[in-house]
């Protein structure tokens, strides 16, 4: 069972959620600077979520990349993970749309606390199927990105009723952290070379 | 010939399907939490199409597995297949705006038995290739799940007019039924091994 | 050079245009069975060009396995077919909505005639690339139906002007002259083996 | 670290931003020739994207074709350049729905700006990966195309206060340069050959 039709989709769906997102930035209808202005919290909260993706993306490929075996685990642990990316469109353009109000920014981060959570199901089934010895159990680690940014997101979900600010604040410094490259399967894989 | 393109095809049209059907899951124009209720039966039905979609990729790959030779009778086969998967998310828009309606969960029945009779016609086509004594054919065997699911759908058309409830259910049972990944083709490969 | 990236990429193209036109099929808001009535010329043009895409991909498909180096001018053939291809969803889309009017049917058929044209211009870019004495060269041989669709469509943009249902028969034809899959190149290939 | 995926992500990405723009091509209300003409600004910016992307597209398809080794950099300098590109679209409907219109004309000329830095710092970090006497640094050589075009966009931003036409006409002049495509790595490779 091969995972090349895996990454073949999770690449296409992924593609195609990014690329839906842009959508909501809807072409002004004045021809002025200012017709730009009400265009600046919908393109903010596209770039933080295009930022989002493009990590998820990039940690996938990482993910993927040590995996031998695909079981139907694997298989539906995936869409699982797809089915709450696919959310980030009508959640980025509900901020996007009100961009300092509660009830949009705690919903926004309900989702990534989601996507989080079934992307670490995702990593265990490949774990379960490769074993605890394995090159992935290996280079994850202790985790600590891992661990932490559910944390944040769940803490951002109640603070984002105390201020807006506050959740996206915390949405920024979660993306930020990650956007440092996972070099961590890279350094094992490198190890294991010498 | 080979399958790679069908593949690719295939992955892309499906992808594409299952992030259109998020289009309908527009953001709310209130910022309370009870300006999320009207989406509820829209997400509810994209939830249920979501998980269809999936099954369908997810067999759809263990179908084509087993294939060596693309004829060009399986290559229309599967076009057949995604023209009806492609109606899927209009079907699912008309149950998700009137959830509870006749009309509209017969017709979602009607494309689910259609999906259904094209996924068989593929698998033929792909037997008929291959030949009896193949791999795919031992794999499939009796194929109850695959017999009772249309007759499934096609007895959720009439009743749903009786009430659209019992189409719902019906709907959610198959589903069910089948998210129970297909292990039949994994266990046969297993076994041709020993 | 290989050609798996030309084959990805029109793919991916190929799989959004066919599936961005089923979102002209919007759902109806009446939840009566005479709420679908309307969306039938909507859902037989989505058919039409359904067809239409499919034979297109087919071909291709046949077309690029011929293929063994891909050119600078190979990889511009292509993408200028696959603009004409891009065309196809608006004017389903103006058919759709004004199924008998003449010049939406003209309109239709200029878009079918030019993607038939760039159709042959790549054909001649991949055999002025591969010799007149390669496999395609040969596969293609006398190709009546590739010389005789265009002159259809070219027929059908003033005929509709008589009757857009001249129009419409003509376009059904040529769907159904190829719907036939171009056993041509299959054949070829399988004579060289012998 | 394979390049497989970095390609089918960005086939993906740049094959729906290439679609997605023709869904401003809105299928017009009247059945007379006389409502296709405000169709006209916006199909002529949608031709002129339309070659962008895929010049775009052309290139990467050449350079990504002298990578061996994809590193964490490249792939966040490839996605920062699908960024960029994901912008076409909105870019596209603005100045199509104002063709003549200083800011739209001056912000489609930043859009391309930053797309052009974009693809120059992915350059730089598959060079930085790859060496300095690597076969692309050597095929790029002094890439007189590739300095200029920045400039005359950068050029085109205030020209576009001027007249908008000046701006127009300057992208038309850049998409032309660019069309003849890009025969240095190819011309390199069969140097290498020899």
């Amino acid at each position: 069972m091969s995972k090349n039709r895996l990454e073949a989709f999770s690449d296409g769906v992924l593609a195609i959620i990014i690329t839906i997102m842009v959508l909501e930035l809807k072409a002004p209808h004045g021809v002025e600077l200012d017709a730009l202005k009400p265009l600046l919290p919908v393109f903010s909260s596209y770039v933080l979520s295009f930022i989002y993706l493009a990590i998820y993306w990039n940690n996938h490929h990482h993910l993927l990349h040590t995996v031998k075996q695909v079981s139907g685990g694997i298989l539906w642990a995936n869409l699982h993970l797809l089915f709450w990316l696919s959310l980030f469109p009508v959640a980025t353009a509900w901020i996007g749309e009100n961009h300092v109000a509660p009830v949009p920014t705690a919903l926004y981060g309900g989702v990534l606390l989601m996507a989080a959570i079934a992307y670490y199901i995702l990593q265990c089934a490949i774990i379960a199927r490769h074993g605890r010895d394995s090159l992935l159990a290996a280079a994850i680690g202790p985790d600590w990105k891992g661990k932490i940014s559910p944390v944040l997101y769940l803490a951002a979900v109640p603070l984002s009723f105390v201020s807006p600010w506050i959740g996206h604040g915390l949405y920024v410094f979660v993306a930020l952290m990650w956007l440092v490259p996972d070099r961590r399967i890279e350094r094992v894989l490198e190890q294991r070379k010498e």
